[in-house]
């Protein structure tokens, strides 16, 4: 499965696991793919504190981490981040906070202990992404950067490349794909809309071919559905040059996840997702639930753009996070994750999981083998 | 490429071709694949005249045959069709009918000659589906038959088996496969939601594995985005023992389309669809255009449920497709397509296509022997 990515990276298998628990990131990079640390919404500090972990628990192998390098915003100019973040407060209206916070507390979600409204930009700021980013190039068992969302600037991409590492971002549209290889990174993650977290329209099956026609030499990783070595056989067969994973490691046992969080998705099926606007503005596909239900009526307020909605439900997003297991916070919790959930019924832990990918990928090829066309 | 379903069926390649063209029909299955017309919306006499022509022109290719054979509505007992028929009428206000006429009449579609208004159930019931399914059952050359939705009643099932054909069903969720399954069809053809015509939501990334997975030994054929060899490969590698296909073939030269159809076809990107409920009441996938987006405003009616909203756009359906070339018609004509109309951009002839399809499936599979895993 070693091809030049893999080289590239130090790895054995083009599987990068997208997750936010330290744990998992080193058990996949330990068992041969690359683990990737989601580290939006993090402090500087906090993620030094991850990486610090990581660092003294991997030995030598690679991993990856995912931030949000955003464009800069227009009319920033000379503007502060406090002074942006306070005219984009101008744009919340009340209604939408006071619907959020009674959305939370109808479903007996505690508030912090300390009285605190812990709301804000959550790292969508060009202020916040550089000192993370920054953190992460100290590291050198740290081999790649995402970006989370669109092309990052191109002093940004320097800087990664410059730094001997590689830089990639997601894309939903052929014309997203196109403008990160305009821009010069050295992978593109396509995700289908089957995909959790921010996801666009079209299929996976439809979306891969089309992206890997676009990209070229620039090597694709598919996302999106990517729960089992059929999956991955799929992906490569299309000309993916790995696949990028999530759903799939939510539950292992190296996750940090409440008992209550867990048994959602556990339990969830395939047809237990929507893509909603309700927590950042952007179409983002997580379980549903009451929260997803309530912010769809004719009735309650609608959603509104991405940063905006963010700063209306920031605080929500932490609440039911930390407060998974209390009351009715799952009929409220921001769950993302992918329609790939519904195959995913019990916890196991990373290395029976990359053995599985492994283990049923060689079967699908050996499928294939046994059906080749007399022409 | 062979496999048991090819040995039943007496074909080289597992690939089937949904259409509505005879022409197609034929060209597929002298082509090594297998033509299957689809019938919905047929008069017993059309339907005649088709299967006389294909039998002429197909030698000793098979071929095979999708209506809609549903189960009985409730509350039908004795009533005839025309009895129930005239019941469903009641059902449909008439701002709804005053609604659609005036989208066709502002987009300047033509009335019929003869100032009728051809409106009626089109098929969708047991009436129609009868005589329809009995006239199949005279063809030697037809070796199988397609529910177009819904598991078939007992009685139609074992029509066509003790005729000693194959009868399959088409499932968008794991529910409707094993209701398939347990009613002892011979195949399912799984949709994914990237799919033409109806289709429901989950990704086909996701969905194939576990319908494969939920059928076991009933053979799965994969639907939804197969447009190219590396699909077929996807497909092939999840489980499937074949591949059911649509859009391919909407736009070939042996199909019956009117020119300005077949531009908008080409020209569509996958992003230019849409599921939409506004012509058969049942979410469908279609180009998007005014129609689709006028029934969607809030201002304007909302479409109702199924057969009732079949009954008010039927006439819209027939003359969008009779009038195609006239006046702003594509801003209102009813295209069902998949997301996969993006990546086919010409038009080319049914051997080309199965030729490309083949080649690029050798080439896939070359792809995945190349990057197998040292474990």
């Amino acid at each position: 499965m070693k091809n030049q990515l893999c080289e590239q990276l130090g790895i054995d298998y083009p599987i990068f696991a997208f997750t936010h628990c330290r744990d998992v990131v080193v058990a996949v990079s330990k068992a041969g793919g690359i683990g990737v640390l989601g580290a939006v919404g993090f402090s500087p500090e906090q993620l030094k504190e991850e990486l610090d972990w990581i660092d003294a628990h991997i030995g030598d192998k690679p991993y990856g981490v995912d931030i949000v390098i955003p464009e800069k915003y227009e009319g920033m100019g000379d503007m502060t981040a406090e002074e942006m973040e306070e005219q984009l407060w101008k744009m919340v209206p009340q209604g939408h906070m006071d619907f959020a916070q009674k959305l939370l507390s109808d479903a007996g979600v505690p508030e912090w202990p300390d009285g605190t409204n812990s709301m804000g930009l959550m790292g969508w700021t060009d202020a916040t992404a550089t000192p993370l980013l920054e953190e992460a190039l100290t590291r050198p068992g740290c081999r790649m950067i995402a970006n989370a969302l669109g092309t990052p600037p191109a002093d940004k991409i320097k800087m990664v490349q410059d730094s001997g590492r590689l830089i990639g971002a997601l894309c939903g549209k052929v014309k997203q794909a196109l403008a990160h290889k305009a821009a010069g990174l050295d992978f593109v993650v396509a995700q289908g809309g089957e995909g959790g977290g921010h996801t666009g329209e079209i299929g996976s099956v439809v979306l891969w071919p089309q992206i890997v026609d676009a990209l070229g030499d620039t090597p694709m990783l598919a996302a999106g559905g990517i729960g089992n070595g059929r999956q991955i056989a799929s992906a490569l067969a299309m000309g993916a040059a790995g696949v990028w994973t999530g759903s799939l490691w939510l539950t292992v046992e190296e996750a940090h996840i409440e008992e209550a969080q867990r048994d959602s998705l556990l339990n969830a099926t395939s047809e237990d997702t929507i893509r909603s606007r309700s927590w950042t503005g952007k179409t983002c596909r997580m379980l549903k639930n009451e929260w997803t239900e309530a912010w769809e009526r004719p009735d309650t307020p609608d959603p509104l753009g991405m940063p905006l909605q963010g700063m209306v439900t920031s605080d929500g997003m932490r609440r039911t996070a930390t407060y998974a297991n209390v009351g009715e916070c799952q009929k409220v919790a921001f769950n993302p994750c992918g329609q790939v959930i519904g195959q995913i019924g019990e916890q196991e832990n990373v290395r029976t999981v990359m053995f599985n990918l492994l283990s049923e990928y060689v079967d699908a090829v050996e499928r294939l083998n046994n059906l080749m066309p007399e022409t």
